[in-house]
């Protein structure tokens, strides 16, 4: 990436659901837009989808978020259901080969768990975690002011850490992942089965907040799990503080219910919990941020 | 630490059974004693017991390794039924009263997982895990070359990420930590109330071998609870190999127990599971080379 840094950098964002870019310059977005993700179990389509959302013209650096496992620059599903691709495509290569840039492509919660950590919550920290909860769960961790991606691009999974040994089948293929309790898409499964009739996570949310003593169960096990899972991060990585993010995890009393439940485990793995300050494009952010603050790269981001 | 490489540190582990001390020199022991850790739940005894192991006469630099949680200087326990101790206490400044020396001050897992990463099974790798499985189990990581202590010191304490939610209450706090199924005392809890009759590991390790299915079982669950964790460990800081040790870690078939699970996870988070190869004083020997290969400190120690 040798772009003057007062070009502005493409940023993209592929998510399961849409496709997003906009143009950032000093941490800016602008010219924002998105489209239906294709789910087609081809990467060449998801190509095609971006390119569509490129304006003519010449482009000076392109950086690319998504979910997914990112490795020597091609993508992995890790939950094939969260999207559909061939093992190991050549993801930057064929950016590369579409738009005449090589990209930067890392995962879209290590992206944005760069974004907090530069320009929201994790500003100061020395250690800190992000955690999206969403239709999935995402989570980047900055350790010693570096992103991790680790060797293989897996680094900052938790929500692939396991709650219940015996839990339900995860799409990554183990069991009881934080992922299928904790989840919006878990929630909706979870809610559905113990109402008896077919609810949405936000409709979860409401039936609890008027009373329903069902809903606001299946809610606080999430939010057990949740801090169970950040208290096992901490013991690993001791992070100075988890911010939270995401369609549950910013629904309306969760992260207070989240400190609320942090304050019953011993203090030594007590840590501060967050709204992420980022915004929704957080993953765009930090992947134009990356391409910007890249002074060294060694595997992982960091800072200097 | 500013002694010449040449003399010896004089290395100390501090267990909760005994205070072990040795002189270190370009990574080989010498003069290695040892004396029984005094349980009085007071850091000045500990003292006391060291500056008893110390010979007459001037001592260049002083590593020590101690069970607990070190921060600052100051030792707290985890689990106070390890080592019971004031909280914070001053180990740091009580050993240089003591011994005219500001000493190096480790928890043992992360200098022992130091030893590994420096001389041992963790050799060339660059994210790297070290587990003992032991009377608890200790912990240390390494995370592009850099020996993870943390913020608070909590950093690599995979013994008290949880296993069953609902599990058995930690010493630390906590329910159904790793160390609550998969440690030696775990282990001799868990047989004696299966068979009826008080076994320790070892005898429980001996009636699997002579084709007791109930001990095989304990011993099992024991395997699946650390190939989790593993797993876990893989999907936070996807390290790239993880080796273990300890009394039952290194037990007869152990390792290859917990690697033929470990085929039985998705193949993305497989990773090697190997034997430690630095010896019962890996701990000695990691806080003696950290004060020799200290090159940059800033909360974590690296190798440049």
């Amino acid at each position: 990436m040798t772009a003057a840094s007062d070009s502005p950098v493409l940023a993209i964002d592929i998510g399961g659901t849409k496709i997003a870019a906009a143009e950032v310059r000093e941490g800016q977005l602008t010219g924002r837009r998105q489209t239906a993700t294709p789910r087609t179990g081809k990467g060449d389509d998801l190509v095609a989808a971006i390119v569509a959302l490129v304006p003519k013209g010449q482009v000076d650096a392109v950086a690319v978020a998504t979910t997914g496992i990112v490795r020597d620059g091609a993508l992995t599903a890790l939950n094939p259901q969260t999207l559909p691709i061939e093992d190991g495509y050549p993801l930057a290569m064929a950016i590369e080969s579409a738009l005449g840039v090589p990209p930067l492509l890392v995962n879209d919660a290590q992206a944005a768990a760069w974004a907090e950590f530069s320009v929201g919550a994790g500003r100061g920290f020395r250690n800190f975690a992000f955690v999206t909860v969403s239709t999935g769960i995402g989570c980047g961790v900055v350790i010693d002011g570096r992103l991790q991606r680790g060797t293989t691009g897996l680094a900052g999974h938790v929500g692939h850490t396991t709650s219940a040994p015996d839990g339900v089948l995860c799409g990554c293929g183990r069991r009881g992942c934080l992922e299928t309790i904790a989840s919006g898409t878990a929630l909706a499964r979870r809610g559905s089965d113990r109402l008896g009739r077919t609810v949405s996570a936000p409709e979860l949310f409401a039936a609890a907040a008027h009373g329903d003593g069902v809903a606001a169960e299946v809610i606080a096990s999430a939010v057990d799990a949740l801090v169970d899972a950040f208290a096992n991060l901490t013991s690993v990585v001791d992070v100075d503080c988890v911010a939270v993010s995401g369609g549950v995890g910013l629904a309306g009393g969760f992260i207070e219910a989240l400190q609320a439940r942090s304050l019953q485990l011993p203090r030594i793995f007590q840590r501060p919990i967050v709204a992420a300050r980022a915004g929704a494009d957080a993953g765009l952010l930090g992947a134009a941020l990356l391409v910007r603050r890249e002074i060294v790269y060694d595997g992982n981001f960091h800072q200097q």
